[in-house]
């Protein structure tokens, strides 16, 4: 049975996938193309049945896709939720964009008063 | 005391407290400016220590910053570790990206068919 997930049921999956370093580890693997589950799981310190685990959770999250092939099920990387989760980040964008602009401005004005001293010390001398 | 945490650490803190609708909703809240904590509480149906509880949440994850004033400590976004989790979706991006432009080519495919059809149609007439 497919569950449909709401858009605010989604973002909530997607958010608790990567809250693990984990997982985040094993889309980072499959950023550069598919693989076998065992394969995947060969650069954690982790039993098969914990890494099956982590990857149920991102498979729920619609992060990860298997392929269907019998014996070889490849884990593919699925990107729609990280899209989702990426455009809801972006409502908060001017906020860090703003305060980047504050903290130049404030740069600026601590080179122009910089400047300023040297020419006046330079005229004392 | 202040704990230290990696940037992996303050990254599972930060994807961990916006998987929840109230959190994400409390952060929206705070979008438009600081407030009290009775005031952010207000929309919720939730008592005042599930308000707290989630508030502590946020903290941790340095989402939200409280005031020092005695009496009204008011909340306020913190939008530095949204920032770093935008990054962290940013290696991403290229993929959604390659996604949505390979269905405008099959769009743009699929228009061009369905003109030639009706030119080929228009000629039989």
């Amino acid at each position: 049975m497919v569950q449909q997930l709401t858009s605010s049921e989604h973002l909530n999956a997607t958010f608790a996938a990567l809250a693990d370093p984990t997982r985040r580890a094993i889309l980072a693997r499959l950023a550069s193309g598919e693989t076998s589950v065992s394969e995947l799981a060969e650069p954690f310190e982790m039993s098969m049945p914990a890494i099956s685990k982590h990857l149920k959770v991102l498979q729920r999250a619609g992060l990860i896709e298997r392929g269907r092939e019998a014996q070889w099920r490849p884990c593919r990387l699925a990107v729609a939720p990280l899209k989702d989760a990426s455009d809801w980040l972006d409502h908060y964008r001017r906020f860090w964009e703003e305060a980047f602009d504050r903290l130049e401005d404030y740069l600026r004005e601590l080179k122009r008063d910089a400047q300023k001293k040297e020419k006046k010390n330079g005229r004392k001398k």
